[in-house]
């Protein structure tokens, strides 16, 4: 019994001594610390009754396997045909449950939905039911994510339904294996070996994001090249399909819509044009003949370049129809961008998706979902909700979420982004009176939409660690975690990615999820505070730009956002300037159009204000940005510290990745804040307030940074 | 002890039944297998004397403790001040030996050199001494290989000095991480977060090579991007550098001739000209401003669009002395590549290198060397070597292996290069009679030279394995050895790898050793049997392409060299041809030039013979080529067999990874062969002979094949 303990403290100790280089992301499956916990869970980790039998019940099998190799730190295979009565873990389908518990839980077992499952002790046994086998793989994750958190098993009743049916990553992958706004290294996925060589990071990323709830994945960039849908890709999409199905994860691809005429030989791609129509359709059956359980495609048109209805007269709505009817025998849905705008740059760029899409709601196909980025430019570091939310209770609306840093300091700068995605969910667009959050237009429960989805561009590299930066690794999680319950917390997210990641220490917990939670606006504090936005440098979008002005078209620029002059600064979206405003509820054109109660976050978003405009605070306009810009950089400066602090509860190879990434951000916070305030220093002729660091060169150095071969273009 | 012994025969079964990605290449050091290994070799894993302090020492400590916590699977650390007299390991530079062992040993220790070492066993005591830091280092990882390989410590006696000076890698990685002809994935090198971040993959790159003995890398690509020579790359290469410099590795950097003018801003890289010889001299003391131990350029000039100095007339002597004299002060050298051909194709590629080359014996500077590839075109499946070795008596010339299967079929392709190597290494010039082999030229010996090198293009990226196919590591490590000692032999290098990566087991490593020795001439086999080369398609060469004709440059093509037609097939290159022969040495003329006594290896590399020539063997060549061709593919289809029957000994991960490679590489030995058949076959009109499959397609199909975004352009 001594050697034992003395042993297993021993492999304690070589878990956090060992290498570790993140690459099993939340799925660390660390070893017990010590022979009681060992203990208490040993025998429902080794006891268990699966009824069933699937692929994806071979997988629930593997990571039983896997868990308890991890947790128990040997080889000893679990029983996986157990029939004691207690002290195990029985796992089954509700129609499966024996009799004795189907009566006492009938009730219950009626809430359970398609892909959910009910995780309940009951009588010295886990319980793991659903109705479906995906449902169990969802239950047995849940179920090991309480053995890694050190829950009490006794107190398992956990039912839980996903809130969303389909739950998506986005890749903005290319064909080449170049990854627009990648900073993770490059795609995954490697379509020169594919179909013939399956890799087992293939795998990896299936069981990663089963085990927090996605169930589809589209593939390719939305920047689409055609090949993808040729015979010889669509056989590699296929072994990519295959790898994922018993993980509950259906493959999409993104349709360039110019396809008829690039692969297909045909003259025009007009979405009215029978030939066209009567294309879409057989291309659409010869995929279904390779995956069967297609999910559908993904559409970015008549945007940045992209070919779309627009060429030929056609709206939005007969563009994404045609595709709709030929995916529709076969159960697919088309996800349909609504990130629409003209290259001519007639009207404030805000109010363009609005003006496109309003008009033809109800328009689309029932297979048809338009999927509408949070906010109404880009990804900026904050935006406003976007003004469709709300506005097409005939249409169902999907939330697109940029997971992928291209705004927010790319690998290197640490933003968990769980604030910004509740804080957009927990929006209220009035739409139905107060109360009509975007999170309810999103889950369907607003309009009553027949579909509902959340889409997340991925973040997803071949960095060692997937996501470049190790905490990045928690906004993939965070954006799983919002598309399964849209009213999701942060804090719930950042504290349950902790533990399972690193320690369930609170020592090390605490704190950390302190800095995790403040740190989006920290970066909001020392990129864009108060409701700036687009100034960041062009193209490649890495570090400030604020001068970034001219070019082909204006919306492209820095200048055209913040409008700095020597009379002030802002973007004037009120009646008196662009009106995009007038896209909101009037709830919110009220609150927001009145400088008195628009939240300071907002303020430049909405209005263009004198340098010496009166903050809540009392300080002027120019102060109050320069402050808010040296406090971005004094808590980049914290987190340092905070961080250093951690190395006893961090192996060394994690421990020092972060710290050399959170120095990078805190250099990179003072280039943002001295770049920016020199800049628009020479507007406001105001000097810097107390307290804010003198910038340590002039504005031309910055202007004249020219950092090359920067990732993800 | 029960309980003990138990535990550690589950430990074993981890190890083969746990995920292996093959990161940790050649290092594995698995858990001792029983009780009675782990007690023979305990002490000399816990009890260590280690003399001295630097951070080489650092190295080998840390070293020591990750084999020891593998070996003993458990994470005590190795005491490093142990005193005791028996049954340690005492590790320190000869200087500070005891000095009863000084006396014993005084003659023996006279013969280590600068970086050698000295691993003996004597009187209860493992002995790791060497001159210099990293001597010792080198012994350390012989010591952990005896162990790894179960060797009796008792026997140890292993003296053992590089016969190399430069032992070196050469990265065509390019500043945005593409990596011409890589085919693992794309570059390791992320000069984006350099220098502010220091990947541990670095620190695990320099272990790795200096575990087998090299101590120089080049980083960038020959065909070179003159911003690494700018303050901005300077600071990032710095970071390597210093990453590098505890492993003995020095960094050189690629220059680009026309530097002066890209980044200098002169109007002219005119070696004679004096403005020129100062800028390199300059930048040169700037670069060794930010690493004192630069170990120098590496320069492609004048060669596939790379600036030279025959832009300004002037010799590659001319044009590598600039670059020399800058260096020299600093203990620099520059490698100069003989790999120069014109773009105007007056004559057989074959022989350009020799002109240019040949006729400038002698006026270079002391610290030039003249990197020339294995063979004279360039780096076919097989080649004869390269005339010029041996042929420049006054001039130090260095071996430049390909590492990366550019023309062995890329990531996919099992082709253990040892063989190959060498086949070449041992190859007789003549130059200064029977056995003036090649591995004399390179080791200096044979002319004396004042410096050697060997340097290999790397096979290494992203992909998590390092090398593609984990077979490939192989290669990487045949490289080292042979630059290590260009006499090793092919069959210990396979052995010693297998045992160190998979297992020592010989039911395992006897049948995958053959499997790997016969794996070269396999692929030359299938690819280009007889002597034939350069037939692949073109640009990306990835597949067969012996139609591959016109376009810009003749000796681009494959017909340029084949050379079929009704009439026959080869490439006359003896005195009634391009006389590229009369290149070699007169023995060599003699024996190569009678088609009695040609090896057949080499028969159309230096004849033109028709189809119905009679090979030694009684056939024809045409049934000779086709037989060859068939040979290939059923030795790839036996690979497939042999591997299946290893899954006990190898984990699952590594044995379906390299079962699927098997896999492709046999789909591709059908193409390479019916292609290229049924194209010849075009000429030879004779029916394939008995034994020969017929092919699946028409000869239209293949040439109508258009992979795309193939790999490593």
């Amino acid at each position: 019994m001594k050697i034992t303990s003395l042993s297993l403290l021993f492999l304690f100790v070589t878990c956090i001594a060992t290498a570790n280089d993140g690459y099993k992301l939340w799925l660390q499956y660390f070893p017990f610390e010590n022979q009681a916990v060992s203990d208490y869970y040993r025998d429902y980790l080794e006891n268990i009754n699966i009824v069933g039998t699937s692929p994806t019940i071979d997988v629930i099998q593997k990571e039983l396997e896997i868990a308890a190799s991890g947790f128990l730190n040997n080889n000893v295979k679990p029983s996986f045909k157990h029939s004691g009565d207690s002290n195990i873990c029985w796992i089954g389908k509700a129609d499966d449950l024996p009799a004795d518990l189907k009566s006492n839980f009938g009730q219950k077992l009626n809430e359970i939905g398609k892909e959910g499952y009910w995780l309940k002790y009951h009588l010295g046994r886990v319980i793991i039911t659903a109705n479906s086998d995906i449902g169990l793989l969802y239950g047995t994750f849940a179920f090991l994510k309480s053995i890694q958190a050190r829950e009490q098993l006794e107190r398992l009743d956990v039912l839980d339904n996903p809130k969303i049916e389909r739950r998506i990553l986005n890749h903005w992958d290319n064909l080449n294996r170049t990854v627009e706004r990648g900073y993770a290294g490059f795609s995954i996925w490697n379509w020169h070996r594919l179909p013939r060589h399956i890799d087992q990071q293939y795998h990896d990323y299936a069981r990663a994001n089963a085990s927090i709830g996605i169930n589809g994945t589209a593939v390719t960039n939305v920047n689409a090249n055609a090949l993808v849908l040729t015979p010889e890709y669509l056989a590699k999409a296929r072994a990519l399909a295959d790898v994922f199905r018993p993980y509950g994860i259906k493959l999409y691809l993104t349709a360039r819509f110019s396809s008829p005429m690039e692969i297909g030989g045909l003259r025009t791609a007009d979405p009215l044009d029978p030939e066209v129509q009567e294309w879409w359709k057989e291309k659409t059956k010869e995929i279904y003949s390779y995956i069967p359980d297609f999910g559908g495609y993904l559409v970015k048109a008549d945007s940045e370049g992209q070919p779309g209805p627009h060429n030929y007269g056609r709206t939005q709505a007969e563009g994404a129809n045609v595709l709709a009817d030929a995916v529709a025998p076969f159960g697919g849905i088309v996800m349909w961008r609504a990130f629409v705008y003209s290259e001519k740059t007639p009207d404030d760029r805000h109010k363009q998706a609005y003006n496109e899409f309003k008009p033809i709601d109800g328009k689309f196909r029932d297979n048809v979902i338009v999927q509408v980025k949070n906010g109404a430019i880009d990804f900026q570091p904050r935006e406003p909700f976007h003004p469709l939310f709300g506005a097409m209770p005939e249409t169902p609306l999907m939330m697109e979420f940029q997971i992928t840093q291209e705004y927010l300091g790319h690998d290197t700068h640490l933003a968990f982004l769980a604030p910004m995605y509740e804080e957009v969910l927990q929006s209220d667009t009035y739409a139905k009176g107060k109360g009509s959050t975007v999170s309810k237009v999103i889950d369907g429960s607003l309009h009553n939409y027949s579909l509902t989805a959340m889409a997340g561009v991925a973040n997803i590299g071949t960095d060692r660690n997937w996501t470049g930066h190790h905490f990045h690794q928690a906004n993939w999680f965070a954006f799983c975690k919002f598309a399964w319950n849209p009213n999701a917390r942060s804090e719930d997210i950042a504290e349950e990615w902790l533990k399972l990641t690193f320690t369930t220490d609170k020592a090390f917990t605490e704190p950390i999820k302190k800095m995790m939670l403040s740190s989006h606006e920290m970066v909001v504090n020392y990129m864009t505070p108060l409701g700036l936005h687009h100034i960041m440098a062009r193209s490649h979008h890495y570090g400030p730009g604020p001068w970034v002005t001219g070019g082909g078209r204006d919306d492209w620029t820095a200048t055209y956002y913040h409008k700095a002059s020597e009379k002030g600064v802002g973007f004037d979206r009120t009646a008196t300037g662009s009106n995009a405003l007038g896209q909101y509820a009037p709830e919110i054109q009220k609150q927001w159009g009145n400088l008195k109660s628009v939240p300071e976050k907002y303020l430049l978003w909405f209005h263009h204000l004198p340098w010496n405009y009166k903050l809540s605070s009392g300080n002027t306009l120019w102060n109050g940005i320069a402050l808010h810009y040296q406090k971005g950089v004094e808590e980049s400066r914290e987190n340092i510290e905070t961080w250093t602090k951690m190395s006893d509860y961090v192996d060394e190879e994690r421990f020092k990745h972060v710290l050399s990434f959170l120095q990078i951000q805190s250099e990179e916070a003072v280039w943002w804040r001295d770049a920016c305030l020199l800049y628009f220093g020479q507007f406001s002729k105001m000097p810097l307030p107390a307290g804010v660091e003198k910038p340590a060169y002039d504005l031309g150095y910055y202007m004249k940074l020219n950092p090359k071969f920067v990732p993800g273009i």
